[in-house]
């Protein structure tokens, strides 16, 4: 027995649809050079939500025009009540005994997805990282500093994060420049000023705020507060990572830019999909504690040049998305509406579950053998793909791709 | 010879006035519980700009009313031609020469500071800490770290800095709220969660950027983007800070918050106090070397509870707030109107001249006697405050205090 929901639109009623009546997932998108608009995606169109919301149907809020805007976050401030009345809208007017009339309002607000351009979802406010997922840091920790260095004291008792740079956020399909900056071989004296070498991806998902706050939040608060869900790729230079990051972390390494999926799949659409975090070797002080599933079963690929090099799944997580948003509030900075928190990269325990390159080769060490060639590194011209999908019975709730073209660096980098 | 500018204002021309018509510096304000209005401070006076922008007087742009919002952030944006003109045009009409007519006109649209409640003076867009003072890094390292290895290698090269948490930032006044957080004693097995013990001030000058890019910037880009400078105490929990720091930097024990003073102290107004960086031990990259002296002479202090217990000048840092951006872009990450970057903790040579109570107390093993009694780190109830003039022949640049009462920690902190 399927628990696929069927809608009147036929293309939405596949097995192998990445939108069915399951996933009503919100972006935003343009036809042609017109103006961007809200839109929810269904099977193979895209309903215009925006102007729907204009010709006085499917209000979120009756006073004011929250959709009259290219980004959801009006809407997703809202709060949980209203997400919850527009998702029950949505699907009414979708499902398969809709009215006929409302069949011709919904066919009119839509389009055919492959003439669209997607854009940003949402407005970033502010972007962090976290570094939640166990096999990844082990790997890491285990080429930089021994395997029995490999994980940090602190790691098993907190999600350790970092703040990102929200301004450097790009959507799917945005092409992506090498950066130059400063790079230390082990053995030299000196750093010099040039490209990256080591240019990498990182397979996360990410976690949107919908619902602010200003102080501590438990658990489960935080867990409430999270409106969706995206595929997101944390470009990182590993060679500029490597001479900046003591002793404050991160920096330019990760600043050209970071990717995500342009559909914001919500939390209810991934209710279906729940699941634990992994087996804990030592017990989570009570204000981080797992309370209820909050990881999800969501199966993640990532390809380059379209051929698949690694798989894995979210619910490698050691820690879920409302822990490290729990952490992200305890000293009691404010969260806001459209902050996108970074999972970290989501390895899994084999070397094909890897989610970055420098597992997948080791450090460079052992080329991964592709259809482009070996690989350590991205090389010029190379297109990464993330994709992701929770997968039901006989049906899947699908992100959209999550990619970006690699190009070269600048000749000289202060002639742009 | 006095370089006072003379304005028809008498409590502008004082030497020791902290905002004579050399200084005219931006911040936002309201009275009673009016409206909050963009205002220029002069005196003992703050003009209503929105309100003469409104009044068709002192136009930025001719067609947007610009000041009509609660922030500097859309005046930022129309760039250095602008930020000139509306300098040059108010100082005409608050000095000495101006008409009587024009004198009325200003007066009416003026209120008494004293009267005032000063506000944030600008939209933080995203939040940067740089780590540039030389002798608060050699402090710092050679506490956690030893004497031999107190800088870090990369620290000669290039500014090391970190994202911050931009909603974290608040206005001088704003009463902090002492953080929860996991702390870990060095010889306990396992961390706890607890008020932090080892709250802490660093003082800092922020550079604000006015001008957006998009790429990297040589460093007289950069400086040209600066449109002007805050105090900033970016409130720091060290015991949080030392358990969580490694691998990827400082996180929940700097988002508390961070204090900024009320003004924005104008780039052109800080010319005159132009100074060169410290001798370097060794040249920097091409991309990142000094030009033109871009420090500033700027004298600072600390006081607790009224009294002062330190005092240091900005031309001690390393990197200028230029280099500091330039660095900030190199991999490529868009800078945006209302970015805020600290410098980093300025401490000079001696101990009087240490910019924190880490450094003050030697890691706590050296309380410093005050007034109110020896000081290891910050107590409950304690009121921290840093001042900064930049000082001229016979006037000074002054920028308001940046001011900040700690609270208790909450009880429960999940009941906020």
């Amino acid at each position: 027995m399927s628990d696929l929901i069927q809608s009147w639109l036929p293309s939405a009623n596949t097995p192998e649809a990445e939108f069915p009546l399951n996933n009503l997932p919100y972006g935003v998108f343009s036809v042609d050079d017109g103006d961007l608009r809200c839109g929810v995606a269904i099977g193979d169109r895209i309903v215009d939500v925006t102007g729907l919301e204009a010709a006085g149907h499917l209000r979120a809020d009756p006073d004011a025009d929250v959709l009259d805007a290219p980004f959801w976050n009006d809407f997703m401030e809202l709060g949980p009540d209203v997400w919850h009345a527009y998702r029950l809208a949505l699907t009414a007017i979708l499902a398969q005994d809709a009215s006929e009339e409302v069949q011709d309002l919904i066919t009119t607000f839509s389009v055919p997805m492959a003439q669209a351009t997607l854009h940003m979802p949402f407005k970033v406010a502010e972007y962090t990282d976290f570094y939640a997922g166990r096999h990844h840091a082990t790997n890491v920790g285990t080429m930089f500093r021994g395997a029995e260095n490999a994980l940090p004291p602190n790691w098993l008792h907190m999600p350790i994060g970092y703040n990102g740079r929200a301004s450097s956020v790009v959507v799917s399909g945005t092409d992506i420049r090498r950066p130059w900056g400063q790079l230390k071989a082990p053995d030299a004296d000196t750093p010099t000023f040039a490209p990256s070498r080591r240019f990498d991806i990182e397979l996360e998902l990410g976690a949107i705020v919908g619902t602010p706050s200003d102080g501590p939040l438990t658990v489960d608060q935080a867990d409430a507060n999270i409106f969706g869900y995206v595929l997101l790729n944390d470009w990182s230079a590993r060679d500029i990572q490597a001479w900046e990051y003591q002793p404050l972390g991160p920096f330019q390494a990760k600043a050209t830019a970071t990717t995500i999926s342009p559909w914001i799949v919500t939390a209810a659409a991934l209710k279906p999909f729940r699941t634990a975090t992994p087996p804990r070797e030592v017990p989570l002080l009570p204000h981080l504690a797992d309370t209820t599933p909050m990881n999800h079963d969501i199966s993640l690929r990532v390809s380059l040049n379209g051929e698949d090099i690694a798989h894995t799944n979210a619910n490698e997580l050691y820690y879920s998305s409302a822990q490290q948003l729990a952490h992200h509030a305890t000293a009691g900075s404010p969260m806001r509406t459209g902050d996108l928190l970074g999972t970290g990269t989501i390895s899994g325990p084999e070397r094909q579950n890897r989610g970055s390159l420098l597992e997948l080769s080791w450090g460079g060490k052992e080329p991964l053998e592709t259809q482009s060639g070996p690989r350590t590194f991205i090389e010029d011209g190379d297109t990464l793909a993330l994709h992701g999908a929770a997968k039901g019975d006989g049906y899947q709730i699908g992100f959209g791709p999550c990619v970006g073209k690699v190009l070269p660096a600048l000749d000289d980098p202060f002639q742009t």
